[in-house]
């Protein structure tokens, strides 16, 4: 079977596991350096083939839900080997898709088998289930027995990222922790790296195969516009949404979601301007280190990251000045890059134009803007800080490496920016020992608006891992309560269903006395892994 | 300070903290068993009382989610003790206010009590925190230090019910939970309990008082019609609402969270009807014996419980005719109740008597009517599965002691009727030994409706826990991944943060590396109470 699937993109979308040629309009990706339309040509999935996709997912849903965690951690494994075995097929298509370069593609690759691996430990672990038993009592109060386990909310459909083809996308994060609940998943491919989402559908249609799921567990559907992405959202056999991509599309989807008859969660990761503190010691002890770091950080991958540093918020002073040196220096002498698509590419120029273009604010420096039909160049924007409180649309994200440093006057100005920062995935502080009175009292504004705060680095790179949070409150997601990275994402999935006075024989094994599967349980509020005592 | 609020209640809104008139049109409960109006006269708040509310939740969530688990918890047995030291004054007022029985109301207080020190206990235990580290490591692959933990959503409006004067209203789950989490809360008063309502609020003032929480901790607004509740939930400074009641009532509160310009999370628990399952072996070993069960849960509390069971679903056989004779017997034997205002009593009417009037629906039984206002009588209509499985709408909710028995030619039947329930709160099934395998069959279907499933009891009656799920998919509820009763209800309050690098100084106590609070953790994802060690 090894040969199956390794072969380059033949066009095909993905039902129910299995490969198949879309009937609609025509719909290609572009080689973001030329512009030009890249084989193969795919078809948009018609209506039909999209309800056939929800049709397959529902019923596959019972079975796949009821496979044990074993399995499904077998699958995820299964996945992650078939993605390493093909690394070098889907980081050439994904370098011809999206111009990132082959380094940042092969460490994606093992970022999103990685993932798929962790996912597949937790799942084994057994912490997600939330076991909790409250057994019945014969004392003065008589009490039921109660016990408690998550289950999987239904199939789900995940949307791919433009700017992770690998670890955002077709078997990314959002696939990996529905999959790892036990929903079925339908995939919308991003138009703007088909081939590789091919090339990961078909690896997870093979691990399907190798491992008995049930076929429905898995389509990917290719379209163009909103009309596919409405039509999934509001289908009645969809029960929850993974979205990462702009505002619009997110707040899109969110709408369609609350106006069906039976409401469905989105969880959408949209955006995010990710503010950076320079605290005044930190500054005065290595401002033009930081200048180089921020712009390091910045210029990152185009600056397409959802967690690109949009916004610095500094103090006045020398240590602001050997900042701005530093970074306006690298920024100034940054090489510029091609971005993922040419329709991103335009978006940047015109948000970052558009920005400059505000009364009060002033270009520090802007880098060069190499060939190419998605080129763009780097650029660092600044303002004062009375006006940055004045002007809540300073705040507007723009995706790419284009950030706005916000000279405040003081401390007292500086915390009042942050106090009227919209919801971000992170911030980040730079403080120096001197700085920690002021660092402990804007903690808690941080801790309101930020999903992750980071001291003393740089907010690009999530680490996937149990503690990560890659979330925040709106516009960062729709949905602050969870994250999209680190194995906390698989609770977005699940519900909790309590279990009363059900005979030992018909309860699922995670809550059953003698806790067969070693599970982590809460028995009466205790954790503890023990099997309970015989009466 | 004994008699501070110990007197009756005194037609006062509650702001701050402080007992004060509102200004707007009269507003007053009524003795249900009369519709007499009753004493003291209420004001409605005004607009600016509101606004008023709303910015002193804002004020007072600074520091109120920075207390102390222990302070919070301090401040919830404070309110718990206020609310059993002035007992007689409470189950006075409720039961002229609600008709609902003395003893009733008197074990409600307990109810209510002893759920505030559940959520202490839960509070001192640190579970909740969800606190989770990732340690750095200098291995191969560099990792950066990631701690995670939750901090409260912000301030909370809660909608009290009119069923549980005490338990689901001013100081029920919504609010203890909401309390427990950090939130400041605003209740609106239900308008059919006011003073019950005035009594309870100015004992959570009373225990804002004497722990020294911040004011805008709690308050609670008079209002009627749905002019308080949109502005309350529209309010940008409102990040939650907590509602218990109709499905209209709480569809309405969604649409106004989810049309904001940064949406929130609504917890509205709506409509259920509960359904039994009589499965064949245990209908034929005790048929009589379960009609008569069923028959005291249906007409508890004029079936004004929002478990109360509303559907049965039967196998048609010997056995289920004893299960009717008996349930029948007991209906019709039964006195009826003075239901909890005129208008629940009218709707009760008219959505049983449309219920009655549909084609193939026929009546078995009907209790008496007693004298009183807002009277009601017990009724059990029946049906053929066929017709059931034709018409969703005989699953339409009929709040009080109506209930619907659908008998179903076999159990391929049962099953299908099973398929077509909406989401549910609970579903109880009645199964002999030789029912398991049915039983079985049916468990994942009725996981996938419920939240929460019993064998061989009847659904009224809520246990407060570690392992309840009151809760369950729409419409039972607006957010099936939560509940409202039990201590996982916190969670519905709470986000998490992740913190990069911090350093030790600034952490929170909770992800601290030694653990000064000796709360459960998942270090590197494995549970434990124990201080990291030492590099």
């Amino acid at each position: 079977m090894s040969d199956r699937s390794t072969t380059h993109p033949a066009g095909a979308l993905v039902l129910g596991a299995e490969p198949v040629a879309g009937v609609g309009e025509e719909v290609r990706s572009a080689d973001p350096r030329t512009g030009a339309p890249l084989e193969p040509a795919y078809r948009a999935a018609s209506v039909e083939q999209i309800d056939r996709a929800c049709e397959l997912a529902e019923e596959a849903f019972a079975s796949f839900r009821s496979t044990t965690a074993e399995q499904r951690a077998g699958f995820l494994e299964r996945i992650a080997e078939l993605l390493d075995d093909r690394r070098d097929l889907l980081v050439e298509r994904a370098h011809l898709e999206t111009a990132l370069p082959v380094a940042r593609l092969t460490g994606e690759v093992g970022r999103t088998s990685g993932q798929l691996r962790l996912f597949a430990a937790e799942l084994r672990a057994g912490t997600w289930q939330g076991a909790r038993i409250d057994p019945g009592r014969s004392g003065a109060t008589p009490r039921a027995d109660i016990r408690q386990r998550r289950v999987a909310l239904g199939p789900v459909v995940v949307f791919g990222a433009s700017n992770f083809p690998l670890a955002f996308s077709t078997a990314g994060g959002d696939t990996a922790s529905a999959l790892a609940a036990g929903c079925p998943v339908i995939v919308k491919a991003h138009p703007a790296h088909l081939g590789t989402a091919e090339l990961v559908a078909r690896a997870i249609a093979d691990a399907v195969a190798d491992t008995g799921m049930p076929a429905g567990t898995f389509s990917q559907l290719v379209g163009i516009g909103n009309d596919i992405g409405t039509r999934l959202a509001a289908d009645p056999r969809i029960r929850a949404v993974g979205f990462t991509g702009s505002r619009r599309g997110g707040l899109a989807l969110a709408a369609v979601a609350a106006a069906r008859p039976v409401p469905i969660p989105v969880y959408a990761e949209m955006s995010s301007i990710n503010p950076v503190l320079l605290l005044p010691a930190a500054l005065a002890e290595r401002g033009a280190e930081l200048g180089a770091g921020f712009a390091g950080s910045l210029t990152l991958g185009a600056g397409q990251f959802c967690t690109n540093p949009g916004l610095v918020l500094a103090v006045e002073g020398p240590g602001l000045d050997a900042f701005v040196d530093a970074a306006a220096g690298a920024v100034a002498a940054n090489a510029g890059a091609v971005m993922l698509t040419t329709d991103i590419a335009g978006h940047y120029d015109a948000a970052g134009t558009a920005l400059a273009a505000r009364d009060g604010v002033g270009q520090v420096a802007c880098g060069a803007r190499p060939d190419g039909a998605a080129a763009a160049a780097a650029r660092l924007l600044t303002v004062d800080g009375s006006r940055f409180l004045a002007e809540p649309e300073l705040q507007a994200e723009v995706f790419g490496a284009t950030s706005l440093l916000v000279r405040c006057a003081d401390t007292a100005e500086l915390t009042a920016a942050v106090g009227m920062l919209e919801g971000q995935l992170t911030a980040t502080v730079h403080a120096a020992d001197a700085d920690h009175p002021l660092a402990a009292a804007l903690l808690p504004l941080l801790e309101e608006r930020a999903g992750r705060i980071l001291f003393g680095g740089w907010p690009t790179g999530v680490e996937v891992g149990h503690a990560m949070v890659h979330g925040g409150p709106f516009p960062a997601t729709t949905d602050a309560r969870t994250t999209s990275v680190g194995t906390l994402a698989i609770e977005r999935f699940l519900r909790p269903v309590a279990y009363q006075d059900v005979p030992s024989a018909l309860l699922p094994a995670e809550v059953r006395d003698d806790n067969p599967l070693g599970v982590w349980r809460r028995v009466d509020g205790e954790p503890g892994r023990d099997a309970l005592p015989a009466d």
